[in-house]
C-alpha cells in the first residue's frame, strides 16, 4: 500500500517522478459512456504548466497528455483509463549540488530515513511534477460532475499579505490573469511582491479558495468517509499545503451557535425547495453535502527552493549551508489552483458515484 | 462502501447510534502481544464522557466498554478486537418535538435527503455519542504506539475569544480542569463564558492542539496518502469539525520562505543525529514524519442546539421556527479534546504498521 | 489489514473467537429502506447451528442474533448494521489436553507461526463458530437480493462416495433432511455412511453446489474483480473448502471448445430477450454475469478432529501421538452449506450495489 | 471501483485493451533497495507472447516492456513502478464481421449489458491480451519474492485426455517444451492433438498445476484474506479459468480424515524443526502456510474462438450463425502457464508484505 490511489468507486493510481521517462495515471471506475477526448484534460494541463508567465519556474515541459486506454470513438467505455505524459525537459545536472545534502523544508531528509535510497534529481515523488497527472485525472472527474451539473472552480485568494476585495469577486478575472485572482485590482500588487522576492532569492505563500457549485444535497457518508473528511484529505495532500477549511474553517472557534447555524427556509427555487439564509458550514452537514455551494480554503506554504543560504545536514550528519539554484517558483499556491480544483474534482466524482438515492426496496 | 472503516493495515469499523441498545467497535489488525484489558480504554472514555462537569451535558451514560474478543490472558492474540458500549440513558421522548422538523446546523437534513428515511432520535449516527467508540478504539492505538515512545496528547487552547497564554503550557494542568485547558489561568475565564453562555442558551466554538511526540521520522506515505493527508481526514471526520492545521496551518500563506524552512544541524542528541531549529512544518516534510513532534491544530464550532428559536423547515418543505431542548453542550469542544487524540492515534498506529524500515533485499 | 472485511460497498467486518464472551459482526454499506428484523436472519443460523440432529457435533449455542444497530422500526437506516451472538457453551476444560500440541490438519501449528501467541480453547478463530457471523451477515445480503429477484440456495450433493443422482433434484427435499440434499434417496445411505464413521472415530469430506437464480446479465468486473474471482476466494475463504468451481469447473480442462461454448438464441421469455441453449459457464462470461444461473460447486475437506491417534509434534518441537477429543462434526460440510450460501449472497450483494446501470451521460 | 485493482500492500493496478495504443500496469508497494531491471520482466513476457511456436496464435505482439518510473540507477526507489507496453499489432479489420454479433463464450454480451457501448475490436478488456502486464507486473513481485528464497513455478499438466506421468515430472523440461509440460513423453501427444484440432476448428482446454516453494509458515490471514482464498481470486480471475484446487482440492470430498491430516514429526532439517509426512492440504492450514510447497491446480476452458459455425444472436436480437475467425490459440492453457505464475506470486509478495514476523511489544 504505496498510498498512491485514491478514491474508492472513481480511483485514480498515479506513478511517476520529476526525472523519469514519463509520469502516468489510472482512472479506474469512471462510467462508460462519458464523451472523453485529450483537449477535455489538456486545458487544465496547461493552466498547472510551468513557464507560463515570469512568474512560475521557467522549466519548459510540454506536459502534452495522452490517453492510452479506456475510450473508443470519443467516449469512455467503463474499462480503465490510462493517461501519460512524457518528461521532456529533465536537466538532472542541476541537482547535481544537493545530491550529498538535504534542503530545508523539503522531503529529501524524510524520503532518505523512510526509503533508505533517494533518487535525489528533482524531488522524485515529491515534486510538484507529480500533480501533473492529478490534474489530468482531475479533468476525467471534471468531465463526469458536468453532467450532473457540479462545476468546481479555484482562486487565489491572498498571496503573502496581498489579498482579494471580495466585492470585486470575478470568475471570469480568474483566468485573465497569471495568479489565478478573482479581483483584478490585486493583479499588479502580486506582480510586484512577486518581483520584489525574487530579487531577494526568497519566496512567499498563498491562500487559495475552492468552490463547487451545483452539488446536490446527499452525496458523502456520515464517519469516518465524511465528504469533508475527504476534501481535507484531499487537499492536504497536495505539496505545500498546511490548513484546509470548509465554510468558515478555523474562525468557527470564536463563534456562537446563534451565529453559525445556517438558518433554512422554504424557496421553491431552491433544490429540493429547500433554502438557506447563510453557508456557514461550507455546503456540508454531517458529512453530508446540503446542496449549498461547498466552500474550501487551503494555505500553500512557500517553496523551500530559496537562493538565500540555510543552514542543513549531509547524508553523513555533517553541517553544511545550502542554497537552491534551479528554476523554481516564488509561489508555489499559484500553480496549486488547478491542482486544488483536481483534488476536489476527484472526491466529488467519487461520492457522486458513491451516492445512490433513495429508493423503494 | 458505508464509509464506516478507518485505517488500512490498524483498522477500525464502528457501528451504533445515540439511542440503539449498543454502540461497539472492530479493531482489525493489531499485532499479537501487546498486553490490553478494558481499563487502558476506560480511562479515556470516562475523560469524554459527559456529565463529568457541570459544563458539558448532563446525559448519563457509564460509558463502560466491553472487550469481546481478540485477546487471551491479558495480551491481544492478532485477532480482531471487538469493542462493545451499551447504551443506558436513552430518553427517546426527548425527541420526539424534532421528529418532524430539521434542526438548522444539524445532519438531519442532509441525512433525509440521502437516506430518505431517518431515526430521529438524537442525531442517529451524526449523534457525538459515535466518537465514544473511537476513543476506546483509539485507546488500542495509543497503547501499541506506546510500545514506540509514541505519545499523543491534546488540549483546549481556545474558547470562543478566550485564549490560552502559550508560556504557561502545563501537560499536568490539562487533566486537573474540566477544559483540557493546558494553561490554568485559562480555566476560570471559560468558566464564566460557559454559565453566561447556558444563561444566554447560547454555544461557543473551541480551538484544540494535537501534538503526538516520539514519532520517528519515516512514518507515512508520499502522495495520497500522505501521513498529514490522512491526519486531516481523520481530524476532519470529528463531528463540528471545520478546519484543520498542520504546523504553522493557514499562517504559511502570508509567510516566506527564509522564514518557514525549518533548518537542520546536526545533533547527537536528537534521534536519528539530525536536529531541527524550528518546527514551522509540524514534523511533516512531503507528506512523512521528520522526527520532530507532530502538531495538529483543530477549530470545533459550537453547537448548533440551541434555545435560543431559529428558522427552519419540516418534512413537508414548511417553514417553523425550532429550539432545541434536551441536554446538550454548550461548547462541544471539550469534550472533542480525547477524540481529536484517539483520532490521530488511530492515523499513527495505522502508519507504524505500514512503516517498513529500509533493510537490505 | 487483518482481513476480517469482505466486500467493497456491501462490506462485512467479523470478531469473536469460539470461546470468548460473544462473536459478532458489522454490515456496513446496506441500503436504507430495506424490511429487516432478526428472525430474517435466524433461520439460516438455526440451519447453521451444532446438535440440530444426531449427524453434527452435540455442542449446544443457542446462536441467537441480536440487531445492535442499523435499523428503526422494522427498516434499515443505511447505517452500519451491528449483529451479536453471545457465546453460551463454552467448555474451554475440553480443550486443555491439547494446550500443548498442534493438531494435524489444523490451523494450530500455523497460527502459532504466524502470531507467535495462540488461544488453544477451540481453534478460536480457526474454529468453525466464526462461520455463525457469516450466516447473519448473509442473511442481510440474501434479504436485499430478495428484493432484486435473487434467490440463492446450496445443498450437498456427495458426502465421501455417496453421490445425488441429479434426476431427483428437489430444493424442498433439501430442507427436510438432517444432510441438505436436494435427493431424498442418497438420505439414509448418508445416515449409514456417517454412523459407520462414527464408531471409527472418522470423518468425511463433501461436495456442496450453490445456485444463484435471479442474477441480472451485467454484474461483475472485468478484470480482477470478476464475479467469478470474488465467489472463489468467498468460497475458498470457508474454513475446510479446498477446491472451487464454476459451470463445468475442472471438466472444462477436458473438454472442447466446440461442446462448451454456451449457444445464444432469442427468446423472448428470457430476461433481456436472449436465452441460452446450456450453461456450461454456470451463469458468468468474462467476470460478468449472463443472467443465467450461476452455479458453485465446492469441496469441503473431512474434518481433522478424529479420536483416530495421529502423530504430530508440540510446541517444543517433540514428537507426540494425539487423538481429538471432544463434540466434532463428522463431515463438516453438511453445516458448510448455509455459510456456502451466505458468503455467495454478500458477493452477489456486493456486486449488485457495484453495478450502475448503463445510462446515458 | 472498477475492479482493475489487485493485492493490499502489494499493489498492481493495469489498464489497456487489445487494440488501443499502449498497456500498462502501476505496481504500488514493492519496497525499496531492490534490484530491478527490464530484462527482469521481459523473459516471463516472451514465455507468454504469441507466435512462439506453431500451436499458439500467429498474432505477432514484440511485448517489450518498458519500466517508466520507481526504478533509480537499476534498484527500486519504493515508489509505484510503471509499466508500459505498446501495441504495434493491431489489425482491426479482422473484428469487424463480429461487431454486431455476440460470441458465444465470450465475454461480447456480458459486457454490452453492463456497460452498454462495447469496443468490438478483439475483446477488449476482456481479451487475454490484458495479461501480458500481469506477466510484467507478477515479474517485480517474482523478483521480491526470491529475495526471500520463495520460487514460483507452473506447468501444464493435462491437454483435453492426454495427461502427464508425474513419475516423470521435471521442471527443466518445462522450459524445453512448448506446452511447458514437466513430462517430455506427454510434447508428441499435444503437438498431435493441436494439429488435429486445428484441422477441425476446434480448441481444447488444460489443466495447469503451480507449485510455490520456499514459502515459509506464517503467512497468509485468518478469515476472509486467508492465502488460499487470495490465491482462488487470483486464479479464478485468469480469463477462461472455471476451477481452482488447493492441495487435494476436489478430491477431499471423497477422502477420510484419518488419510487427508498431514501428520508432523520432528525434522532438524525441516524450517522451523517441524517435518510434515504428507501434503494433502497444499501448504496452507488455516488460511496460512505451513511451510510446505503451497501446489495450485487451475483448469481453463478451450477458447470459445473457433471456426465451427455456432447459434448466437446480434445486437438487434436477431438469430444468426457465427464462426470466428481470425488468429487465435486452440489451446488457452498453455500461455496461461506464466499468467498463473504470476497471479500466484502477485499474491504471494502481498502476503509476505503483510506478514509481520511475532514480536515482543
Amino acid at each position: 500500500m504505496g498510498g498512491s490511489s485514491f478514491g474508492v468507486l472513481f480511483r485514480v493510481t498515479t506513478f511517476g517522478e520529476s526525472h523519469g521517462p514519463a509520469l502516468g495515471a489510472i482512472v479506474d471506475g469512471c462510467p462508460a459512456g462519458l464523451p472523453l477526448c485529450e483537449a477535455d484534460l489538456q486545458r487544465d494541463l496547461d493552466r498547472r504548466r510551468p513557464g507560463q508567465s515570469r512568474f512560475t519556474t521557467q522549466r519548459q515541459e510540454a506536459d502534452q497528455v495522452r490517453i492510452l486506454s479506456g475510450t473508443f470513438e470519443g467516449v469512455t467505455t467503463g474499462t480503465p483509463i490510462g493517461l501519460l505524459i512524457e518528461n521532456s525537459d529533465q536537466r538532472s545536472k542541476d541537482y547535481s549540488a544537493i545530491q550529498q545534502m538535504f534542503r530545508p523544508g523539503h522531503a529529501d531528509y524524510t524520503y532518505w530515513r523512510k526509503y533508505g535510497v533517494r533518487d535525489h534529481r528533482g524531488g522524485g515523488r515529491a515534486s510538484a511534477r507529480e500533480t501533473a497527472l492529478r490534474v489530468a485525472a482531475g479533468g476525467v472527474a471534471k468531465r463526469l460532475l458536468a453532467t450532473q451539473g457540479v462545476q468546481v472552480r479555484a482562486a487565489l485568494i491572498a498571496m503573502g499579505h496581498e489579498q482579494i476585495d471580495r466585492s470585486r469577486w470575478s470568475w471570469e478575472a480568474v483566468e485573465e490573469n497569471p495568479f489565478f485572482s478573482p479581483d483584478p485590482q490585486m493583479v499588479p500588487r502580486c506582480a510586484a511582491l512577486l518581483d520584489r522576492l525574487r530579487q531577494q532569492g526568497d519566496s512567499v505563500g498563498a491562500l487559495l479558495e475552492v468552490v463547487a457549485s451545483g452539488v446536490p444535497a446527499g452525496w458523502g457518508e456520515p464517519v469516518f468517509d465524511r465528504l469533508d473528511a475527504d476534501l481535507a484529505k484531499a487537499i492536504m495532500s497536495i505539496n505545500a499545503v498546511k490548513g484546509v477549511e470548509i465554510g468558515d474553517g478555523m474562525a468557527v472557534a470564536t463563534g456562537n451557535g446563534s451565529q453559525l447555524a445556517d438558518e433554512m427556509v422554504a424557496d421553491p427555487a431552491a433544490p429540493g425547495g429547500v433554502g438557506f439564509l447563510s453557508n456557514h458550514a461550507g455546503g456540508i452537514l454531517g458529512g453530508i453535502s446540503s446542496g449549498q455551494e461547498i466552500v474550501i480554503r487551503l494555505a500553500v506554504k512557500p517553496t523551500s527552493s530559496i537562493t538565500i543560504a540555510k543552514r542543513t545536514v549531509d547524508v553523513h550528519g555533517q553541517n553544511q549551508q545550502i542554497q537552491t539554484k534551479g528554476r523554481h517558483d516564488p509561489c508555489v499556491g499559484i500553480r496549486a489552483v488547478p491542482v486544488a480544483e483536481a483534488m476536489t474534482a476527484l472526491v466529488l466524482a467519487d461520492h457522486f458515484l458513491r451516492f445512490r438515492p433513495p429508493q423503494p426496496l
